[in-house]
């Protein structure tokens, strides 16, 4: 079956990126890359999504969709899904054509960075805390993990089917921001406290909306390298007890985003 | 060995329950519990661990803090290990004993309460996010997934060593509520905006410290029992964008311990 040596294939980010397409496992990814705009390619199907929770009701949208419905063996399946206990369904969709070209810098853009993040859980549930929060897109550094990998994708839960998330370079973010006037502010342990700079910036925008800004956000462990430090127009930190040696990147991204929204 | 049978058992909620013990896995655990209060009663040692990252290192604080220390061979390791990739060292801990009772109700109180959270991972980065916070206490109520599974302790990172986390039943929460005269606020996708509810809530303590409060967060697919809804005097919500569901429960709980500390 064609679509079974596909997705076999996706697993690797080097065949992602040359095919522009990514897996998405399980009901409810798949659930949300039908609800969203992007092309489905090819669907894999084995026998045990008829015992999954709105597996039927999932099988019937995909044929009403269009889409080509290909069945398995359930042993078939395993060799290509990535998911510990599949569920009987994958679908291959395009990978959408992003990139900073196509943001508008407006008063309001929220720009977050991620910078070498490079748990896959972690980074798909950044990028749904980025799309819930308002953030306008999420820009992956070199050094993270591959933004369409099937475990981002599975935690994510289907938020960058329409959020823009994309890899970037250092240089094509840096660029942008030069270009549009827009701050950096990079989030690090040793930064001015977020609720301080957050009443100093609303002050100094005579209480009306602060203006654009792009957020870099950095792996917990090593934290922000040299380059974006050096060319972050400030610091800034979530108190925390001295106990704890850092909040999960998730959750301080989550935090620092709702703190800082327009 | 009698350090392997244990941890082999210890991999049962009810082993874990009746002897009052739990297993710390990998490197990074060990080293916080090495340093927390808690009593090791035992560190299982395989040889892989001379080969990981700060190994040799932490072997020898174990030997100085005076923990028995048992050798076994990688394989038989892996018999008692729950991670895929063991480090070679695990180490006993005691359960610390834990209760509403040896809380302190002051004014700055703040108690957070998981009702039928599941997930591992979100509930080791949820007691993780409240230490860091400066959250009292958090008690998790029946449903929700023990608090000293192993995966738990792992995504928790020590911080249950120092944060008391301890499960209690509702009647025990309500009654010490009541008793303190302290209000429990839920988060509720339909509840009021958190901005709002905590610029009303300072302006009524006149710009002071509002008050004790508890905050009771829920599972992310089926949300909060409906018990703990009636009991709740306000229900507050993180406002989101309406292609996304839910935001991630550790980060949500992460806001609102955030943006409602003292």
């Amino acid at each position: 079956v064609r679509v079974l040596t596909l997705a076999r294939d996706l697993r690797r980010r080097k065949a992602r990126e040359r095919q522009g397409l990514f897996v998405a496992e399980g009901v409810r990814a798949v659930e949300e890359l039908v609800r969203s705009p992007l092309a489905i390619v090819g669907v894999l199907l084995a026998p045990q999504l008829a015992d999954a929770p709105r597996g039927a009701a999932l099988r019937a949208s995909l044929a009403a969709r269009g889409s080509e419905l290909s069945d398995v063996s359930e042993r078939e399946f395993a060799s290509a899904a990535e998911t510990e206990a599949p569920q009987g369904v994958l679908a291959i969709g395009e990978i959408p054509d992003r990139s900073l070209a196509s943001l508008t810098a407006g008063p309001r853009l929220r720009l977050l960075v991620l910078d070498a993040v490079q748990d896959p859980g972690n980074v798909g549930t950044i990028v749904r805390t980025a799309a819930a929060l308002g953030a306008d897109a999420t820009v992956a550094l070199p050094g993270t993990v591959d933004l369409w990998n099937a475990k981002v994708v599975r935690s994510a839960m289907g938020a960058q089917f329409h959020h823009p998330a994309f890899a970037g370079t250092w240089d094509a973010v840096e660029a942008f921001l030069a270009a549009h006037g827009i701050p950096l502010w990079a989030a690090d342990a040793n930064g001015e406290p977020v609720g301080t700079l957050r009443a100093a910036w609303r002050t100094s925008s005579g209480g009306g909306a602060p203006g654009p800004l792009a957020l870099v956000v950095g792996n917990e462990g090593a934290g922000l390298s040299q380059l974006v430090l050096a060319r972050a127009s400030q610091r800034v930190s979530i108190p925390i007890a001295p106990m704890i040696e850092s909040l999960n990147v998730a959750v301080a991204t989550g935090i620092l985003l709702h703190e800082l929204r327009p």
